[in-house]
């Protein structure tokens, strides 16, 4: 008898890590496939079985090289098999995977290798002229690491090693430690507003706590019997934990490679029929186009699952009217990544279809793993009436409590056990959440983020520039795309082909705004802050043509 | 930089509690349905946000009457609004919910109450004369204990406290505590081969993990727009979770009370749409039986789990007739209880109809949330290739590590971190698992566990006998039924009627075995023990005419 409430479960302490996941996908679904795109397009195919032989090879192979637990190994690759052979066998030999955006710029490139103090890096051939410019820019760090490179292309790195030597004549068997579940398990960086990425480091806990949550059938709802194939990348938060999903069910899994375009995913698709897939709107806009096209519809997928962007509500109809449910998601990096799912919810069900598509076109309802609250600007909880705004707070065991080293003030983000989205928000009585406005100065082109503080700061830097607003405008391949509104120093003009010059030296080229602006003044908040709502609005129209 | 693999992942450490479960019901799904039938038969619905504020009542009011974190709850009723309150008041204010089952013998009612330490007892009307004659047993102990009666029945109990009272004039809030996730949440016990019940004490983290593994797509697989029947009793490992799993899918739930006859059961099914129950197979016949006896069928539901005993083959085909999907599922109170489920694997999908049906009569797939290995008799593994037997060992976060307080010798089924089953299994090449014998002694009627063990004790014990060996054979009703093999005395002669008019004094009645056969000899093994295979395979049809 106690009153401390210290009586313990007696249950057992069996750690939650990808190892134990690992295990039993092999030993439950030992003939299920996984199916990849090769380096040199070539489509391969494995069991579970031969999944988990490749994986303890892998393993011993990077032993071998002297990885050690704790180490970090940085991966740099499209989605493929050997890019998921990394997913399992760095994190389950207590090693940590960095899985890098291949979209970064070189200097980003160099300082996310850099900061997350990668001992190695593997990077598909195709890439090997990203990775030479990252390393050209801080050679020295570079020469430190160990280079591995998959596929044999015609860009060479000296001194890389092939990867499928590294495996060669490796046992098939390993012996796994067991971790702490707390362990690190992945790092990712996600962009800032301003400044450099931050990193998000997982845990083997969290990996499987989200894989869990994500998986329930009204979240990505994987079954045994699906087809899974990710579009979304792989060093975009675990390509939404769907490598780790799609193995928990014992689901068949597609990995395209390095070809995105709309052909060869719908080639792809039709040719293994992929039943669930997952992406950003502007794949989805392509594919769709594609099949078009080609007067054909794929009757396998039964979900695609939409995120990164809201979803254009004629691509939802689109997809609908050929037979495929589209499923709204929104996350974040810091949520690892899945927060809500869209779906039509029991008390909706009979509600006139228009009542439901509305539903379907809010972001989702919050998952079983993830608590929030929207808190209005004194900080009070807002009402869920599906009127009254506030910002998004969420906290949960998938959730980061801290970036990695964080620069100074990153880490304000983090609020009292909470972490603060910075989307304004509202929650409706059936649970539904819609962002509404974003509190961050972030701009989403085709799924990656730009910082709008960046592009104003180069801008302000040019000398005709006096005021710089760039903001993010409807775009209908990119789903948004930055323009930029300018005001000019007194006695100067804008010459708009001379500005995009000067910045395509400053900047990356897909960060360079579609429009620069010439406005007599910014509006501006009773404080002085940027309205940047306001341009919004007022050029929402302004790249519809495009 | 280590090389110890201790870099921790930088995620919330926000414990797994089933006060976060509720919660997140609460928040995300505020509008859903929970119907009871109340002890009165009368039908009764609150939403899940009333749910929440009677929750807070009751906790409140449970707090007044001096409970304390740490203490002992006995819950003792059927499936009742009422009863999940407690599921959720009792764990969440970091009490200790017993489930105790209503179809102990008195003494072993009084028995796990002194075990568990009970501080309180709280039961249905219909079930004061089983709480009397339980006390009756042990006046002491019961006078130290709280009584609180749901309902106002014919029969009282002095000095037991309404439950109505308790929550009346309650706040609708209550202060949560913060709980450790390994903080006990819930004891239930189980039968013994011989000996007193067994405590499984489940952890919230537990409860939570099962929830998550068991509500998986290919588990039981519960959705938003499902409404939920349990008639699996509340009182049998948590309903086999679906408390828990309903109310993190945000499903309508649906909770029969005592009325759990046939013609009952399918009025409620019907008048409120279930889409999935779950059961022991003699529920089911009955149903069955009702559904044909009405010429009706229950389209919206979609998915019927049976457990607690294998499916037999008839049930499964009837319900396809009228389709509805049977599932079999297989667990016990060690493993929270879900372990396996059936279900026809994509592997099959093609395959002839016979070879489907023939997967789905097996036990099912393990889930990814349990750990595996079918060693024979020198402690080697066997294969997975559907022949091979051996016993089942199994271990995993929501697997028992130690009963609660045990009797020496009955912690022996936890060996070397796993648990031991006590069943003999094979698993096929595609991962389902089969029960193929039973190493331990016991026999499942309708869904509740018997003895041989003690029936054979008793049975010895009579002057008349000289060996007595019991075994289960199947039975139409009750799936299995005890049979005796009885070897006389030298000059004595077995009068079966007087033989079991002695039992009724010493055993419950429904452990008396429906036949006692006499015979020169009980076949044994090599070592000595009875034969008990050979014996079932004997009288498999000695009750096929009941």
């Amino acid at each position: 008898m106690t009153d401390t409430g210290t009586i313990q479960g007696l249950m057992m302490a069996e750690p939650l890590t990808i190892t134990h996941l690992m295990r039993a996908a092999i030993k439950n679904h030992p003939q299920r496939e996984i199916v990849t795109r090769t380096w040199d397009d070539r489509t391969e195919r494995v069991t579970y079985a031969e999944f988990g032989r490749r994986v303890a090879r892998l393993a011993n192979g990077l032993r071998a090289l002297g990885v050690k637990p704790g180490d970090r190994v940085a991966s740099f690759g499209w989605n493929s098999l050997a890019h998921l052979e990394l997913y399992y066998a760095v994190p389950c030999m207590g090693a940590i995977l960095h899985t890098t955006n291949v979209r970064l710029f070189p200097e980003q490139v160099a300082y996310v290798f850099d900061h997350a103090n990668d001992s190695v890096v593997i990077f598909d051939t195709d890439l090997v002229p990203a990775i030479a410019r990252a390393n050209a820019t801080a050679p020295q760090q570079a020469a430190r690491r160990t280079h591995i490179v998959i596929g044999n292309g015609p860009d060479a790195l000296p001194g890389a090693i092939d990867f499928a030597s590294v495996s060669a004549n490796q046992p098939d068997t390993y012996d796994w430690p067991e971790l702490d579940e707390n362990a690190a398990a992945i790092v990712c960086y996600t962009s800032a507003t301003t400044g450099n990425p931050k990193g998000v480091m997982f845990s083997h806990r969290s990996t499987r706590l989200h894989a869990l949550f994500a998986g329930l059938p009204d979240s990505l709802g994987v079954h045994q019997y699906d087809t899974v194939m990710p579009v979304v990348p792989m060093f975009h938060v675990n390509a939404w934990g769907l490598p780790f999903i799609a193995l928990q069910a014992g689901a068949k899994l597609v990995l395209p490679g390095r070809r995105l375009d709309a052909p060869s995913l719908v080639d792809l698709m039709a040719s293994e029929g992929v039943t669930l897939s997952a992406g950003v709107p502007t794949i989805w806009i392509a594919v769709y186009e594609e099949l078009r096209k080609r007067e054909m519809t794929l009757p396998a997928l039964r979900n695609l699952i939409i995120g990164g962007s809201a979803v254009p509500p004629a691509l939802l109809d689109r997809f609908d009217a050929i037979g495929t449910t589209v499923s709204q998601a929104w996350g974040m990096t810091e949520m690892s990544p899945i927060g809500t799912v869209g779906y039509v919810k029991a008390e909706l069900r009979d509600a006139p279809p228009e009542r439901r598509r509305e539903a379907r076109l809010k972001q989702g309802v919050f998952h079983a793993g993830l608590e929030w609250k929207l808190l209005d600007d004194d900080g009070n909880e807002v009402p869920s009436d599906g009127i009254a705004r506030g910002e998004l707070y969420v906290r949960g065991p998938a959730t980061a409590r801290s970036y990695y080293n964080p620069d100074p003030g990153v880490n304000d983000a983090f609020v009292d056990g909470w972490f603060r989205t910075g989307d304004i928000c509202t929650v409706d009585e059936y649970g539904y959440m819609a962002i509404v406005d974003r509190a961050k100065d972030l701009i989403k082109s085709g799924g990656e983020w730009i910082s709008s503080v960046d592009v104003e700061n180069e801008l302000m830097g040019h000398p005709a520039i006096l005021e710089a607003c760039v903001v993010g405008v409807p775009h209908a391949k990119w789903i948004e795309r930055p323009i930029a509104c300018v005001v000019p120093r007194a006695g100067e003009t804008i010459d708009e082909t001379a500005i995009r010059t000067w910045l395509e030296t400053r900047i990356a080229k897909w960060w360079i705004p579609d429009r620069i602006v010439t406005l007599e003044a910014i509006p501006r908040t009773g404080v002085g802050k940027f309205l940047k709502r306001e341009l919004r609005a007022q050029f929402a129209q302004l790249l519809s043509a495009d």
